[in-house]
């Protein structure tokens, strides 16, 4: 084959996709904001939530961050956004296995929930992102149809991100979005140890 | 059940989990940076990159970007990033569907590739993110083995995270962490405009 068949074989190919492309570019133009859902057993689930509340105020948007189940560990990531104006509530008593005390587990997921309610009402926020979420609703600390409820009724324009694994059904059931991210192979379980700015 | 039992059975199951982790946590003991390759077809791979690397410098740490196929776009996580002093790398001739011209591509990636590799010889960063190099090593633009040799010469404690679709075989193998992002479900083909601060 000469080159320039090459090349021209190149150019169709990049073509037909760019006809592709704009075609469902055109079929997308419903406005409004979407719950996206990242869920499954793999790494990435909050530096994507994370990622993209950086990506929304890298644009001047604005974001907010409510952390349920971490909180005691040092957070790389809120170090930047909170002094980039991102509104961040952390439940703070970290892991559940460590606390070991429901109760207490349940009063710190409340009191981080009534900020996060304050969130998804206030339109002037981009983005709202909802760090382990999932464990939350699953282990009962707040009833997951209080939290359907105040996701249906969030301003129109406004998104939300929910991460963590084993998303209870009826709140899987309302993202527009889900990301099941898949444990492929993970370096922890070959023994190297969890990194500080790469793990936490 | 009385409360106080059920409040037993909680303690229990969190003690138990607490052992199984702490167990974890004392079998991973190897100290050195790790390949994360981040792939799949659903939303999330970039971001997971970006939030990573956002994380990274939140404690102070040095981290590089190198973004190939993207780079036309106003970058939401780049106007954050760089000032924050993420050495940042950017093809920059826009998708490879709208250039449609092989010679071109080839040597923009080739251009961003010869910055990756100081920045994969450079202990001083953490953390390297090769955002969708995996479609630049699919595409031929740069050999696999090349990607492979560099990577593998890297400093002892630098991580790299990769993502894209499609990675080449070769590439995937010498990663230590792989996720994979499942397109269970998303808004785009439902109708929903992709919108600047989530999707861009």
């Amino acid at each position: 084959m000469t080159s320039s068949s090459t090349d021209d074989k190149y150019k169709q190919r990049m073509q037909r996709k760019k006809e592709h492309i704009d075609k469902k570019i055109a079929e997308a133009n419903e406005e409004r904001g979407i719950i996206i859902l990242i869920t499954g057993n793999g790494k990435g689930k909050s530096t994507s939530g994370f990622g993209t509340v950086l990506r929304c105020v890298g644009h001047g948007l604005k974001a907010g961050v409510a952390q349920f189940i971490k909180g005691k560990w040092d957070c790389g990531e809120r170090n930047i956004l909170e002094k980039l104006g991102v509104d961040f509530h952390v439940m703070g008593t970290g892991f559940t296995w460590d606390t070991q005390n429901k109760e207490l587990d349940t009063q710190a997921a409340q009191e981080v929930w009534q900020e996060t309610r304050k969130m998804l009402s206030n339109p002037e926020l981009t983005l709202v992102l909802l760090d382990e979420l999932t464990y939350i609703a699953r282990y009962g600390y707040i009833d997951t149809d209080e939290i359907i409820e105040a996701l249906n009724n969030r301003p129109k324009m406004q998104s939300v991100i929910i991460t963590g694994r084993g998303c209870p059904q009826p709140l899987t059931d309302i993202a527009d979005t889900i990301s099941e991210i898949k444990d492929v192979r993970h370096a922890y379980n070959s023994g190297v140890k969890a990194q500080k700015g790469i793990d936490w």
